[in-house]
């Protein structure tokens, strides 16, 4: 059986090469799984059919042998089962790759993302100028934990994981700022995880689906 | 061996009950598996030591025979592992309890928290007030999907996981607002979920713990 991905079949440019799909497809990549794209557009996104396989509607959803996964995080961990280089065998390294896995997903990328709401959907609105001052507050320190227990290792648990596929991916979204730039152990970590092949070969694939839809009208 | 979970001797009376050691606490009584508690305070909570357990000197890490884990999520999952009643064996239910344990941390709380936020430490103040329309309406629509997926259901899959444990005490922490009480069968679930004897017995040691520490000067 083949594992399949779903992403969308086209997003505006501000979200290109940010679509959570691109994480499996990372994972994937890693360990060589060969997996199909089923694309979805608006329309399937919006129908109950697919709300029952997401609650929300959106992507990646992963089948595999008739298992059905949504969540990038719980996609990752099902992938990481499938071999030892995503997921360490050793039971303290895996207990670690675990941590940093919801790590990522809820003790760095809630913030990221709520700078992310701010940046994209509401710049220069008088909430988001007011709020900014707290908000970095917390983030400054999220970060600089982070970047105390990376140190100078390549990567969260010994070898590259997938705990380093989600907090890499969380932690590009702050390209846009100096958030990354004033700490160096973290844009040097971001940038040798995004530096893999595998993730070269993710973000092109899911970069040329939105080119194989761009829609006529926006010519 | 036996398995420690690491509280805090003592929080302030707007965090009791909602300090996350209760969601490892309510797994180990789900199983009747006897932990042992390791109460830290501010001291050691800052010290160098903890942060190698724990990146931002929180709770709870779990201890459990020289494995080290640290985020709710992952010790939820980590328990699971020991126990089929609350992460199930079969794989199709497997894979959504995996789903729904990352849903709860990374799809709903997030919102809940920034809600929090604004209501416990901001209220009043500006940029809480005019950041909260939007910010409901991305939560009225995780809540709604949520309440979709959960149905005429008792649990999230089947019956009762760590995926309802984590999404529960998600949930709870809106129990100030009236989004619960707006959609009955939510509210229905987490009375459900905290009406167990488990959750009950987590909740009464999490707070013994702070009554055996009160400090004498608040008195």
């Amino acid at each position: 059986m083949t594992v399949t991905i779903t992403a969308f079949k086209w997003v505006p440019e501000f979200a290109r090469g940010f679509v959570r799909d691109l994480r499996p497809r990372w994972a994937c990549e890693e360990i060589g799984l060969a997996y199909e794209e089923r694309l979805i557009g608006q329309e399937e996104q919006a129908s109950a059919s697919y709300r029952a396989e997401q609650p929300w509607g959106q992507v990646p959803v992963l089948q595999d042998d008739g298992v059905h996964l949504f969540e990038s995080g719980a996609i990752l961990m099902h992938l990481g089962e499938k071999d030892e280089r995503l997921l360490p065998a050793d039971l303290e390294a895996r207990a670690h790759t675990i941590s940093w896995l919801f790590a990522a997903f809820n003790s760095i990328e809630p913030w990221v993302f709520e700078l992310g709401t701010i940046m994209l959907f509401a710049e220069g609105e008088e909430w988001a100028e007011l709020r900014k001052p707290s908000l970095l507050e917390t983030l400054d320190e999220r970060l600089d934990g982070l970047a105390d227990a990376l140190g100078d290792k390549d990567y969260l648990v010994g070898d590259f994981t997938v705990a380093d596929i989600a907090m890499s991916s969380a932690l590009r979204e702050l390209e846009r700022t100096t958030l990354l730039s004033e700490r160096p152990i973290l844009a040097a970590y971001v940038e040798r995880c995004t530096a893999r092949e595998g993730f070269k070969k993710a973000m092109a694939d899911q970069l040329a689906a939105f080119d194989r839809h761009e829609p006529a009208t926006t010519n």
